[in-house]
Formats: structure tokens, C-alpha cells, sequence
């Protein structure tokens, strides 16, 4: 399944997407996604309803009306993750560090799919990340690598966006990384049954028509297997907590032709069988100048 | 007032501490600690419920029933902000950094003053820090150095437990930072009005009768309206979450005997005007022997 949160006049509802552009209503079923997944029997439910839905029937997704499709209560992200390219005759994994670096981002970076970023007042070198999200389904303590992907919930898009110019004032990333919605989200979490494989999902960026990013997750050191048994070691993992598994780096020419986020910016990021999730950029100057307006 | 967060058979209630171990039942005010400190209305309440107490009818506090005094969505935690000692003629200022080195704590870290921290299997390094823990107050974005304080709903403590093998491990503190219950906190919330100036609180450790840390928050290199106006540019602090201090180093004697923390071991974090917090630890292996012989 393809599930979102949308908002409706009387709260945030989970819903299931099928035959593209239809939604099947699971708020009878369930409060939010994440209890979709963290619980057999509504996953089941839900799985019922979706099977025995008439589309034709069936209303079409309001775009705007979606939102971030769980609320984590954790967001932990990977710094480095992704090979680069190295020359024929090298070693690719020669240069693997032997953990993953993992930071934290806060819940007021959580943003929904349809929301656009502001860029705060004094950032000067905002960029983004696209990145495969593991939305955790299942309690997880101390898991075995082989166990580990039995307690994904599903999979979906995160935008890890940073401000490069905090991110290198400070030993650790913190506040270059947890401005407020700085981690858009969504649009929806495809469950792992129709999920392509987590280790062959294509990674793409597209900014101004350019794409930036494109790269598989065949390139990762870590496995999302690996990273979900190693965090479980350190930490307990809870239903609708995000693990983000890093971004690849940027292709050469978008590296030469870089230029931190501005006011009107809009990057897509596109990763197989997840779909795609666009985020616009708007700097704080023309928020307020919007507010004050109104 | 003293504010606290305790047990009762129908769930979690605020109230204030009178008379050093009455209690003044807020519930009937507030859902929360943070709802009091956050609403002008429920502080005032709150105020008035405790002057018309009579003390002579209050109930005692079980301090078993003490939980966390607040339920954070946030805990940002300061890396180095204390001065080292130098010798006289040189100036204290010399080394500071131009910005503090900020960190989060994810949520499954918080626990309560009475909670032992399990110390995971495989962790080899566990260290306490004793911390001013700051409480906010009121939503907080861009708020000025002069306004700061304004935004301050109390102050408490935080051992901001930390495992040095996983710090050590990567650039990223997480994995050292963030294994469940690795902050402790309380055992109440000071208001601003009952507190000492926050630049001149004694923050102290004890650890088997020893002081290991001693030093006054007058040394830090950030004070608190600093961090919470410097915070305040990059993100929206919101009602009841904690901004901790940091930790001053330990002691020179104190360093030379340091062990890892183990099971049993206990460590009072003991701050000026703001109370005491007493941490036990126990070792995930013992804890595994107790649950299979329950």
C-alpha cells in the first residue's frame, strides 16, 4: 500500500492511495499511519479496504491536503553513506568508515509534502539532501541484521535539508540541520510488499530540469538491514520514527554549477518506487513581507 | 515554585512542592507542568493555589511517584561551554569558541529523577554530566538577548549521560548521546522567580561520597540568554523544551580517577537553589537476569 495522512476539516486522517489518484479513507481503521503499521490487525484492515474499495467511486487526492504521512518521534539521518566514484581497478569499499554517523534531527523540522521551506533569516548556504526514509513499523530493540527489515513499516522521500554555513561552524551538525521544516516528508510510506528491494532504489534530484543526484542505493556502505539492527543496539526504535539513510553526493557538473537554496527554488527528489517529492524554497524576508501584507 | 510531574493510579499530574515535602495538586489547573508554565493564566493558578494552601493538610511526597517534570519535545544540549582553569595572567577568554557546540538528545533518552539508567550491553564508556537544564516557557523564535530570559519557564537538572566509545566512534555525538534514558531529569522545575541568577549557580557531583565536579556556572563561555537568543535564530523552541548548559569538566583529581560507570554506581548531580538528582545505574545484563527470574 501507498498511505498518506490528508488533512480534513476535523483533523489529520490516514488514508490509502490506489489506482494512482484515488484515496481510500482509513480513519475508521486507525488514527494515524504510523498505528496502520505498528498494529497486524489494522494493517490487515486496511489491506481489506483497499482490496474491496469501488475506485470508480472513490475520491481523488487533493494534492494540497496532504501531509507529512506519520509524525516521528525520532528522525535519526546518516551522514556519509554513499560510495564515490572510484577509478576501474579500485577498491570501492576501501575507504568505508567502519559506523555510520548518525545525527539527529528535531520534530520541528518535520514538514509535510506540499509545504515549502522557509529559508530562515541569516542562512546563507542552504542545500538539500534526497534521501530513502525507513519509517520504523514495529518496536525495534536489539535487533539481528537478519531480523532487521521485519520491523520497517514501509519506505518514503526526506529532504535532509541543511545549512552547510551552521553545519561548519560547530563540531557537531546540529543547527545546521534542525531549522524549522527542514525535513519535508512524504509523499506517502510504500510499504515494504510493494516496495522495491531497499538495496536498488535509484536516488535522483532534479533542480531547475537539471538532474543533480543520481545514484542507487547498491552504492551504500550500510545497508538499511545494517542500520536498523546497528541503531537498535544504542537505542530503541519506535513505530513512525524516521531513519534516513543519506544522500549520495552530487554529480560533478552539479557540484561546479552549485548555488545554496534561494527564495523561488524547487527541488523534486525521485527515488524508484517511492515516487517524488518537490520542495519549494521561500526566504523568511518574503514570508514576513507576505505577513505583514495580510 | 517548585514544580513537579508525579504518578497518580489515573495518570501523570503537575503540582507544586511546599514547605520541602508537601504537595499542592495542580491537575485541576493544568494538564502538565509545561501547560503551567506556558499559560500566564494557569501560572497565576497555580500561584494562588499554593498561597491558600494549608501546608498542615497537604500530603507528603512519595518521591517514587516523581516523574520527569516535563515531557520535552526537544532537548538541545551544549557541548564545551565551560572555562577551564588558567593560570593567573592569562586571559579565560582566550580559547573560547565563537559558537556553542549544540547536540540533541532524542526522546527516548528522558527519564525520571527516580529512573536507573540501564547501561546497554556492549557499552564499555559510560560517563554522567551534571547540568543546568533550562525549561522553556513560551514559544521562542528570534527572541533578542535582552528578551531572552523573558522566555524562560524554570530551571531543573540533567545528567546528560553519555557513552564516550560511541561519541568517540563517529564525527556525530548521537550514538553517545541518545541510548534510552540517558537523561535524567529533575527532580522539579524552579521557576525563574525562586531561582538564583542562572550565572551563578554551583553545579556539583557527587559520586561515592567524592565531589568530582565543582564549578559555577558564572564560568561558562554562553549564558543562558545567549544560548536561548542564539537557538532562537536558527529554530522555534516550544513550551517545556529543554536547552541543558552543558557540563563543567571534572576535577583534576577526580579525572585521574575516573571509571567507567557500572552497575550500581549512583552519581548526585547537586545544583545551587535548584535541588539535587541522584541517578543509579544498572547494567542491561542484570536487569535481563531479574525480567527472566520475574
Amino acid at each position: 500500500m501507498r498511505l498518506v495522512t490528508y488533512a480534513t476539516p476535523t483533523g489529520a486522517r490516514p488514508a490509502a492511495v490506489v489506482a494512482d489518484d484515488r484515496l481510500v479513507d482509513l480513519g475508521g481503521i486507525a488514527a494515524s499511519v504510523t498505528e496502520v503499521l505498528s498494529s497486524g490487525d489494522a494493517l490487515d484492515a486496511a489491506r481489506a479496504a483497499v482490496a474491496s474499495a469501488d475506485v470508480a467511486t472513490l475520491p481523488r487526492i487533493d494534492a494540497a491536503t496532504l501531509l507529512a504521512p506519520v509524525v516521528p518521534g525520532k528522525i535519526l539521518c546518516l551522514g556519509y553513506n554513499y560510495r564515490g566514484h572510484v577509478p576501474d581497478g579500485v577498491d570501492p569499499t576501501a575507504n568505508d568508515p567502519e559506523y555510520p554517523d548518525v545525527f539527529v534531527k528535531t520534530p520541528n523540522t518535520l514538514a509535510g509534502p506540499n509545504d515549502a521551506v522557509v529559508i530562515p533569516a541569516g542562512a546563507t548556504d542552504v542545500d538539500y539532501e534526497g534521501e530513502v526514509a525507513v519509517v520504523i513499523g514495529r518496536r525495534t530493540h536489539q535487533v539481528s541484521m537478519e531480523d532487521a527489515l521485519d520491523h520497517v513499516g514501509g519506505y518514503t522521500i526526506l529532504n535532509d535539508v541543511s545549512d552547510r554555513a551552521w553545519q561548519r561552524r560547530q563540531s557537531q551538525w546540529a543547527l545546521g540541520k534542525c531549522s524549522d521544516g527542514f525535513a519535508p516528508l512524504g509523499p506517502w510510506v510504500v510499504t515494504p510488499d510493494e516496495a522495491p528491494d531497499p538495496q536498488d532504489l535509484l536516488v535522483e534530484v532534479v533542480r531547475e530540469g537539471v538532474v543533480t543526484v543520481s545514484q542507487s542505493t547498491s552504492t551504500t556502505i550500510f545497508s538499511v538491514a545494517y542500520v536498523i539492527h546497528h541503531l537498535s543496539q544504542v537505542l530503541t526504535l519506535e513505530p513512525g520514527d524516521i531513519v534516513s539513510t543519506g544522500t549520495p553526493q552530487k554529480l560533478p557538473a552539479a557540484q561546479d554549477a552549485h548555488r545554496p537554496l534561494a527564495d523561488g527554488d524547487a527541488v523534486t527528489v525521485r527515488i524508484s518506487g517511492l515516487g517524488e517529492l518537490t520542495t519549494r524554497f521561500i526566504s523568511a524576508q518574503v514570508v514576513a513581507t507576505q505577513e505583514s501584507a495580510a
